[in-house]
C-alpha cells in the first residue's frame, strides 16, 4: 500500500488492526490520551508546567494532542533539525535541551526565532555564549539561554557554580541573549529501577540545583525557569519547590523499562500508573512445535533497554530479535499464522525513530495514520 | 542544509569530511571499492555465484557498484517492500531470503514478477505453496521458490529432509511456481568468535543440506542453486562442494562485531581481511577533564552488537551511549569542540536502516551523496 504521495504506509484508516501491515507502530488512541491528561492533571496540581520532550514521539500530531488535552506549555527538542520540524508545524516556544557548538547548526537555531517563536538553548561552557550571541545579532533575532548543570549524569553540564554563574553573567552581558535559568536534567537516573534509590538520585540532584540558585541569587540573578525532569523522576522536582517546568516524554507512550521502575511502596501514586499506550505490532511469519517466529526485529524496535514484552498472548514471551525476526516462545500455542501481535518495545524514543508512521487505533479499528515527523532529524 | 526536495542532508559534494553536518553515516568510497572487488575475485576464484544482500546497505547506488565491481548474480532482500525498491530500480534478479505469509504481501511478490524480473522465495510450510501458487496465477506471473532448511539457528526453515522434499513435491506440481533450490543460512553463527567454533557451526549446517540435496535427489529433483553464507562464513560454503551462491552483505562495509570474530589461525586467508569502510561521523560537542561528548546516539548506531569503536583518534574509547550522545575517554585530550570524530557501528545493517544519506568520501573530501533508499521498508 502507498500514500498519494507514494510512501509505502502500513495501513488505511478503518481497517482492523488484524489486516494492518507489519512490522508498525501502534498507538492506543484511549490509552495515550488518558496519559497525556493525567500528566497535564498532575503539572497543573503541582503548580508546575509541563514542556513535553518531543524527541521521544518525534510527531506533530502526538504534540498537538498534548497541547489539547494535556496543557503543555510548550516543547522540548534535543537537535536543531528536529525543532525545525516543529517550529514549520506552528509551534512557537521551544527549548532545545542540548548545547548547539556547530556553526552551521547555531546559524539554523538562530534562523528558527525568525518565525517569532521563542528559542531556549541550553550551554554549559561560556565560550558558547559569544558564538550563540554572534548568530543572533547577525540576524537581530533574540536566543534565550538556560545554564545546563551537571547534576550526577557526567555528561553535559557545568561542574560548578562557578561556572554557571559564568555562563550566566556572559548571557546577560550578550546583545541579543537573554538569560532565563537553570537545565537539569539526568537521564540515565531515570531509570533506576528501585524507588528509594531513584529518590536518592534525586535528591543529588535538587541539591546541586539549589547550590546553583544560590550562587546566581547572591549576584541578583533570577531564574524565569528551573527545568527538567523525567516519567522516571517528575514527581520529585514537582514536589521540591525549586523547579518549576517539567519535560517529560515517555510518559505519553511508556515503554517495558519504564514499565519496570518502582514506585514509592509506602506512597504510590495514581497518577504514575502509566499506561502502555505504544506497541510495536508483529506478525507470525513461521511456526515450529512451540516457536513462533514474528516479522519485526531490530530494524523495527531497538534492544539496548532488553527485549521487547508481549502484549495480550497467553504466556507467550520473546526469546530473542534478529536483524527482521523475533522467536516467541509460545508454551501453549495460542498463536496463529499471521496472527498479530502486540509487542512493547525495551525503548520508546529510538524505536520510535526507526519508523514512519503511527497506525492510531480505537476499539481494534485505525482511526489515523500519523506520520513521525522528525524521524531521523539527528542533526 | 536542504536539497532540492527539502530533505534534511548532512553534506555536499565538494565539502571536506571536516564540515558535514553530523551524526551521519560516511562511506569510504576506497575502502568499500576494494572490498567489493575483492569478494568478487574470492566467488570467481572459488566457482560460486554471489548474490549481495541488499538488507545489509538498503543502497541502489552499492547494489550498482556491487554489479560494476563486484560481478554479483543478483541481489538478496529480506523484506516484500525493501525488493520493491531495488526492482523498480531496475534490477532484475531478486531472492527474497525469508518466508513472505501475509495475502497482501503474497500479492505485493507476485507484482514484482510483472516487470520481468526473476522473483525467487523461501518457504518453509508447504501450505504457502498453494497461498504463492494462487497469486502468481492470479496475474499470470512465476515465482520461484527455494526451501529454506533449518540448519541450526533454530529459527524459520523446514527441520526434515520430508518436509523439505515435501515441499518440493508441491511446488513442482504447482502451476506457477519453480522449483529452483535451497537456503540454507545460520545468521547467528556468522558471528561466533573462534574460527573452530564457526567451522563446526557450518560443518553442521553442511552436513543438513548434504541430508536434504540426498532425499530430493532420491526423489529425482535438481537443485539450480543452493544459496546461503555471510561474511563470518562464506569460506566454508564457497569450499563446500555444495554451494553455488553465496549472500554476503557485510563484507561491503564492515563492523566491529565482525571486526572481532577470528581467522583461521594456521590459515590466514588475504581475502577475509575487509576493511571497516562504514563509519558514523559524531562532532564533539561538549568538553570536561578527559571526557568528551559526541552528538550521537542510539538514533544514529544501533547498540545490540556492543558499544560502537573510536576509529583513529588515539587512546579514545566510547564509555556510554544515550539517546543523542556518546561519552568518549579521551586520556590525552586529542579531541577539541567541534572535530569530527569516526565511530565503527557495532552493528552495520540496523545501523544503516537509522540514516537517510550515505556521505560518500575520497581523499577527506566528499564524492557523492547517496541516499538509504530502501531505509525503513521493512513490510
Amino acid at each position: 500500500m502507498t500514500d498519494t504521495l507514494g510512501f509505502d504506509i502500513p495501513a488505511h484508516v478503518g481497517m482492523p488492526e488484524s489486516q494492518i501491515q507489519t512490522p508498525c507502530l501502534v498507538l492506543d488512541l484511549d490509552a495515550l490520551e488518558r496519559n497525556i491528561q493525567r500528566m497535564g492533571e498532575f503539572a497543573s496540581s503541582h503548580g508546575v508546567k509541563h514542556r513535553a520532550h518531543a524527541k521521544m514521539h518525534k510527531s506533530v500530531d502526538v504534540a498537538r494532542l498534548q497541547e489539547r488535552l494535556g496543557g503543555i506549555s510548550g516543547l522540548c527538542c534535543q537537535k536543531v533539525s528536529e525543532a525545525e520540524v516543529f517550529v514549520n508545524a506552528g509551534f512557537r516556544d521551544i527549548l532545545i535541551s542540548n548545547q548547539i557548538r556547530d556553526p552551521v547548526k547555531i546559524d539554523r537555531l538562530a534562523r528558527l526565532a525568525t518565525t517569532g517563536a521563542r528559542i531556549i538553548v541550553c550551554v554549559d561552557d561560556v565560550l558558547n555564549i559569544e558564538e550563540l550571541n554572534l548568530a543572533a545579532s547577525a540576524i537581530d533575532v533574540q536566543i534565550e539561554v538556560l545554564v545546563e548543570i551537571d547534576c550526577g549524569a557526567g555528561r553535559c553540564g557545568t561542574r560548578s557554580p562557578g561556572d554557571a554563574l559564568a555562563i550566566a553573567k556572559a548571557t546577560i552581558s550578550a546583545s541579543h541573549l537573554k538569560f532565563t535559568g537553570i537545565q537539569a536534567y539526568n537521564g540515565s537516573a531515570q531509570h533506576i529501577v528501585s524507588y528509594r534509590e531513584r529518590e536518592a538520585a534525586f535528591q543529588h540532584l535538587i541539591e546541586r540545583v539549589n547550590e546553583v540558585l544560590d550562587c546566581l541569587s547572591s549576584h541578583q540573578i533570577a531564574c524565569e525557569l528551573v527545568t527538567g525532569a523525567g516519567t522516571g523522576s517528575y514527581s520529585f522536582e514537582a514536589s521540591s519547590d525549586v523547579f518549576n517546568e517539567l519535560q517529560c516524554g515517555s510518559y505519553a507512550f511508556m515503554d517495558a523499562d519504564y514499565g519496570r521502575i518502582e514506585d514509592a511502596e509506602a506512597n504510590r501514586c495514581d497518577e504514575t500508573e502509566w499506561e502502555h499506550a505504544l506497541f510495536v505490532v508483529a506478525s507470525v511469519m513461521s511456526q515450529h512445535d512451540q516457536l513462533a517466529v514474528l516479522d519485526a526485529g531490530l530494524k523495527s524496535m531497538t534492544l539496548e533497554s532488553g527485549l521487547p514484552e508481549v502484549s495480550g498472548a497467553q504466556d507467550c514471551r520473546v526469546l530473542k530479535c534478529n536483524d527482521e525476526h523475533s522467536m516467541i516462545e509460545d508454551p501453549q500455542s495460542v498463536l496463529r499464522m499471521n496472527d498479530r501481535v502486540r509487542l512493547i518495545p525495551g525503548h520508546c524514543d529510538p524505536t520510535c525513530n526507526l519508523h514512519d508512521w503511527y497506525v492510531c487505533v480505537r476499539n481494534g479499528v485505525v482511526e489515523a495514520l500519523w506520520p513521525v515527523s522528525a524521524r531521523g532529524r539527528s542533526l
